[in-house]
């Protein structure tokens, strides 16, 4: 498949939640226009993002509500379950184990690591934290999908390079800073803190 | 002044942090490509980026380390406290409320709200939950610059809203949903579930 860029699959996911909640609303039928309304874009850019992925509505009718937000649970690889593990159960770390809105979207988060011998054992609310050194061994037995880094920076790269040689091929990093991975590991980075610096950013520089 | 992408504003946020962890190795001067190098990015890049804020570096010799560290920090705004409210203190909230790290770079969490009158009057290591009902009357007296959305998805819009009247132009949104706000008011969001979604994308589409 044609690579797609990371914008496009944002706006997938944003075309997803929008299609919900229409659903939800009992709406059938929807024009790239409302969807484009929605998430602040174009429709050209809607059809666009669409037709990546063949073709979708009727010409003068719109979408089907319903078709296409199978068809984009299809290509958002949402229609399975994917197994989660979260290394860090530190208090980012155990706020994301207990959080109970990613096992709806088929994200279930199967264990959480850390070296500290005071949490290890500790229940997060149905997620079991357990001793990082047996990650290895586990992840041998229970192949989950993804990892979530939220170590602090300095272990970033050590823990990021130890999930790499298990095998898994995606990660979600909370650390603060950019790990270097081999091309063929997906990285999406969660960075609070260049967050807050973009609106410090904006602040400072307003007109 | 021009303009300036977003992903601009990122990437001089990562360069700051590269030339910090430069200065802590006792580093004085450092050349575009080794910044470059850093940030997976290009010489091009990074001077093209720099560009936009005026002179810096001399030819042949690179950029002044704790010259360019202290020119960017002036450019992102952070040679001064940025003062923040966490609005909803539920597990993320709570958890972003406990994280010192932002305090380091100038954003201090002055106080945290919430509705349940099991968690107002909470004390996360030193940041007290407040009551929101008294949202209004203590923006007007604290002055806060930024405002931490982590309310559920479906209080974010009527919250952020609440928020904008208070006269605060700056929010980061945790919460699973785009609010729509006024021109003038600059918002970041962190959306945890879209992160993971990407990651499923791209292991769904894998070659």
């Amino acid at each position: 498949m044609k690579r797609i860029a990371d914008s496009t699959v944002r706006r997938l996911s944003a075309y997803l939640r929008f299609l919900e909640d229409f659903e939800a609303r009992g709406l059938l039928t929807i024009s790239s226009q409302e969807l484009a309304k929605r998430g602040g874009t174009t429709s050209a850019q809607v059809r666009k993002d669409l037709s990546f992925f063949g073709s979708f509505g009727k010409r003068g009718l719109g979408y089907s509500v319903p078709e296409l937000a199978g068809r984009l649970r299809q290509i958002l690889g949402l229609l399975r379950e994917w197994r989660v593990i979260i290394v860090g159960a530190g208090k980012i770390g155990a706020a994301l184990a207990r959080h109970h809105g990613f096992r709806q979207r088929g994200f279930v988060i199967i264990a959480a690591y850390d070296n500290d011998p005071g949490i290890v054992g500790t229940d997060l609310e149905g997620v079991v934290v357990r001793d990082i050194a047996h990650l290895e061994r586990d992840v041998h037995r229970d192949h989950p999908d993804i990892a979530v880094l939220a170590v602090p920076e300095e272990h970033a790269q050590r823990v990021a390079d130890r999930v790499v040689r298990t095998g898994i091929k995606a990660i979600l990093n909370f650390a603060p800073t950019q790990i270097q991975v081999p091309a063929d590991i997906t990285v999406k980075t969660v960075n609070m803190a260049m967050e807050l610096e973009g609106l410090s950013f904006a602040l400072t520089n307003r007109d």
